[in-house]
């Protein structure tokens, strides 16, 4: 839905709500997708969110749809507007996998009183899930998987998945052995395509890509995109089937990993920002400034040092800030073309070395380019001052280059170190660049213009 | 397969390369996904690439699973390698959105030739698909979907899908009214879980997202992402059926778009930077240096205008960069933040005006924090000098509340416009806070220090 048709919907809903339309409110919820619904409970006053919410508890099931769709911090506000007891049949009707994610984000009190008034297998299974941490393998994986023992025939698998409950979106269907240890993977088109009476192991392929619940959600991601998965198996160490991760969530990680790592560069945390107070957001956001500050702070006090110098040249201190402009300017730009390099895989792909010599001979290039376009523009500021020039276009060389390498090695020394290769991008190219790019432009100036 | 075991299957194909060992390699390629295959072809020689895409060529259907794996750069460098024959053959074997795309990134003279040799019906799809934008849906949609007359009944459907030859991952069926136009979708599951007899126009869902042809990419994503979607239906402007986007493909929009917000905002363009020339790399980089360096410059200019107070208070020159700095930072954070948000509907899902208000809430608080810091360091670094702390103090704090609105409403402007916001970031911010940060900083200058 775009966003016309999300404001009228919000407009039409509003209207039934302040006139106590039921039946037409009935009519547009059952019309409406129920991750629209989501969105649209997540735009209205809490008394609108109450009401729509009553209307919409009629329908377990749909309400459960629409409650997964949810994002957490969204959860968080809507779901304390309903009864416990509907809640609880809410959670009862979710996925397992939803159902724990929601009650991790939920406040513990509010969660507790939720898993003590499940029961069963489902109050079990969102338990044993909630076990795990929520960026692995674990943690993203559903536990409605549809698995069958080997030996089983074709006739009898679709006898089966016909009768199956909680297998809404069966992508494959795993075959386990006697152990229930997982041997083979096959799609519902297979079933269809072979002879009924063919015993599942001799169509099933035994060559299963899964993942263990501790393996990081990146990890998960990369091998969904990497051999166009649907959905992965994910065992235990004996082999022993406990879910599958399924594509949809992986988009999400797609998407929210790309953001954290958009957030790490710019000092801005790993934190869902958006979603933050204003205080959190500081607290978040404050380390990089509270660095780039001290850096910066670092470098006055070296320019003091300097004094002598700047009364005599008043322009090497017109040129402090372009100086090391440029070098952090290629600096980021190496660091986030690595950054982003490692972790789509292509710098693997291609060969660390490989890359990192062709973003160093680029660094090169910029660096005798900006240092002659600068330098320029210094002896003719300093009215044909060649020394000046000389001093300039120096050590922008000199910045550009060193932030070139820098950038570009830091990403690939903190992969080799296990450390988040993103961080390395703002705040630490800004705080280097401040300290080293204005030492070097001084010990350039101190050694041109004293000769 | 890890970093270790691709190492180790390199090394392995290259040992029996060397050795001329057929056989070994022909079961190595068997048990190696077709992934793993095209990623393993990067990394040869041109020679040992020739050799194994010999061996491989022995079997069609798997020469071209492994091609379609491959993304464009590879394809270009790898496909030259092989004889035209061959090629033709794993052509008329790939899907036709996966051939639509390599043959766009082939030489123009080699694409035709393939075109011109490739026969029947294949041709004329994967045709058709090249007149598509590359980023649309009409550019990454396949035509090998499955879709039968509403009329048909479930035990038809289950055995024309038996025989259905292209549709190797079906998804959803689509259902078609008698001229040919969208009326329905259904899963597989939905065939199995009804009565034979059933007609799909009783079992099918008519309430079908889809788009058509021209929409972005990005739409597209969207849609998959919201609705939890494995595939979205591309129709023309009469309801006609033309292909469908699947999730895999998503995927990489997802992590391309992304890729290409992050160089955009750093000022290195929307191209594969990775994949570019160092030549290349240069000329889409080399826009923001100059931008930043015209910037710089100006400030300079500026800078030399002042020459007087300089004289005057040589510490005056000292905090250029930290003032100027401090201002950056903070509006590249805002910008990132509002970019991203934008990117991921999250703006809009809360609402354009709260996260400005949250985020300038967060920036003034930042602000303050800030201009309290540097502040009191110019204070101490200037021998308890109140006024200098104050120019320094003032001027920090008015830069950054100003970067701070200039980074959130930006984004938020250009997306109004239609102008992509990642553009924002990085290159506007840093130009505008190089001229008008060094001015503000200056007039309080004048201000301060003239009472």
């Amino acid at each position: 839905m775009d966003i016309v048709g999300q404001t009228r919907l919000l407009d039409t809903v509003r209207r039934f709500i302040r006139r106590n339309a039921h039946t037409h409110l009935d009519r547009v919820i059952e019309k409406t997708q129920p991750a629209d619904i989501a969105h649209l409970l997540a735009r209205l006053s809490a008394h609108d969110a109450k009401f729509l919410l009553k209307v919409l508890a009629l329908d377990d099931s749909r309400t459960a749809e629409v409650v997964s769709y949810m994002d957490p911090d969204l959860a968080t506000e809507i779901l304390p507007l309903m009864e416990v007891d509907a809640l609880v049949t809410v959670f009862m009707n979710m996925h397992s996998d939803d159902a724990a994610d929601l009650l991790h984000a939920l406040p513990d009190e509010l969660s507790s009183v939720i898993l003590d008034r499940m029961h069963g297998e489902d109050a079990a299974d969102v338990e044993e899930l909630m076990r795990y941490g929520p960026q692995t393998a674990g943690g993203i994986m559903g536990t409605d998987f549809f698995s069958l023992n080997r030996d089983v025939s074709a006739r009898e698998a679709i006898a089966a998945l016909q009768v199956a409950e909680d297998a809404e979106m069966v992508f494959y269907l795993y075959c386990v052995n006697e152990q229930g240890h997982l041997v083979g993977v096959l799609s519902l088109r297979d079933l269809l395509t072979h002879p009924p009476d063919t015993p599942l192991r001799a169509i099933m392929n035994a060559e299963v890509i899964k993942v263990s619940p501790d393996q990081d959600q990146e990890h998960v991601a990369r091998l969904v995109a990497r051999y166009d998965l649907l959905a992965v198996p994910v065992t235990d160490e004996y082999n022993k089937l406990l879910g599958i991760v399924t594509v949809d969530d992986i988009i999400d990680v797609v998407r929210d990993e790309a953001t954290e790592d958009f957030m790490k560069m710019v000092g801005a945390g790993a934190e869902d920002i958006l979603e933050a107070t204003t205080i959190r957001s500081v607290f978040i956001r404050a380390p990089w400034m509270v660095l780039a500050a001290a850096g910066g702070i670092a470098g006055a006090a070296l320019i003091t040092t300097f004094r002598s110098r700047i009364e005599e040249v008043v322009l090497l201190a017109a040129f402090i800030p372009v100086v090391m402009g440029m070098g952090g300017n290629v600096g980021i730009q190496s660091a986030t073309i690595m950054v982003r390099g490692l972790a789509t895989g292509r710098v693997a792909l291609r060969g660390t070395w490989t890359i990192l010599a062709r973003e160093l001979r680029t660094g090169l290039v910029l660096a005798v380019f900006g240092s002659l376009l600068v330098g320029a523009a210094a002896f003719l500021l300093g009215r044909f001052d060649i020394m000046l020039a000389l001093v300039v276009g120096g050590a922008i060389l000199s910045n550009m280059a060193m932030a070139a390498l820098m950038g570009s090695l830091i990403p690939v020394l903190f992969k080799r170190l296990n450390v988040d290769p993103a961080v390395a991008t703002g705040p630490i190219m800004t705080t280097f660049m401040d300290v080293v790019g204005i030492l070097v432009y001084f010990l350039f100036a101190v050694a041109v213009l004293s000769l």
